[in-house]
């Protein structure tokens, strides 16, 4: 008796679970897209993400003001450096990073929204399990809303409010575990074929 | 060699498909949300699409202008006509519908913007194919941009330009292929237990 009612509450359990707040993969590569809601900027890149090493490198083509713009950014939150690196110009600047490193996926203090299908459940391929979490920023800047797959906590979409821009909404898409290129996330400058026989000693 | 060079055809063929307009399935039942630039309008709504009958059901529930509100609507393309019923005061108002019905999906002249992936391709569950189109609103009114799946042509997300509103975004989702209750998008009034009985000769 006492072997089914523990069975009974087990089964209970996996019929309630609810989603819970997740870490994404500490290696991710991908792209994403940033607007916002006044659409004065708005932004394509893509980025390699290394939770471990605390560093993100991001190439931005993007439009500021009706401005277009390219970056290649290095951000290496331990070090409290970023380096935005430009390859026409061939310079590198050192520029100081202010912010702690945020891990994606949905931090423990979020309220779940929901959890829905994007797509359809009625055919394989046609749809994806995503769970939505809403919360506030840090200091009452505002809300944010955050949604990652249910499988894997892969980032979907990330919105907040700004004073800038109003609401500024990332959509993450063709993202992949794991880092294809590890070196293009560790070089503190941009490294040609003679500067692998120059190297500073 | 004449088959060597009709297999190397057919394979580079299949190797280079780009995706395609397409319609979406003739019947569909789910939810949406809409959205609006200027955050006048928010509305969340389930509902049923029956391109074969031309119809539509929408369980809306919304907020305008900071007023919250509830609309049931039936609307009959093929008849010109919309209902909106108001199950609270058991009342049922016929009003014209002016515009044509338009199938859910990727209407022939619209552009490939790209496909990506939804989520990763890392692991199974973890993502869903998508295409998004964009493309110019009749009478020069403005741009739209439409996502739908790879798989079986179900609607993602469309967004449009209004006057009113700014950007509009509606975002489909736990779509099923079919109607459920095929009642609940035919009938033209509210049929309670008693008129089932009592109905009109």
């Amino acid at each position: 008796m006492k072997i089914f009612v523990a069975l009974a509450c087990l089964l209970a359990g996996c019929l309630a679970q609810r989603p819970h707040p997740c870490e994404s993969p500490p290696l991710l590569s991908g792209a994403l897209t940033a607007s916002t809601q006044n659409e004065k900027l708005w932004v394509y890149a893509k980025y390699l993400y290394d939770a471990l090493g605390q560093r993100m490198r991001l190439f931005e083509f993007g439009n500021l003001d009706n401005q277009t713009f390219t970056y290649d950014f290095l951000l290496l939150y331990k070090e409290h450096v970023m380096y935005e690196i430009n390859h026409h110009n061939r310079t590198c600047k050192k520029i100081p990073l202010k912010v702690d490193f945020q891990p994606l996926g949905i931090s423990k203090d979020a309220s779940l929204l929901g959890q829905v299908i994007v797509g359809s459940s009625s055919g394989p391929g046609q749809g994806l399990l995503v769970n939505t979490w809403i919360g506030d920023l840090p200091n009452k800047e505002g809300k944010y809303m955050s949604t990652v797959t249910e499988f894997g906590c892969i980032p979907v979409s990330v919105a907040f409010q700004t004073k800038q821009y109003g609401w500024m909404v990332f959509s993450y898409f063709n993202n992949i575990i794991g880092i294809s290129d590890p070196d293009a996330s560790t070089d503190e400058e941009p490294i040609g074929f003679f500067s692998l026989f120059h190297r500073k000693n």
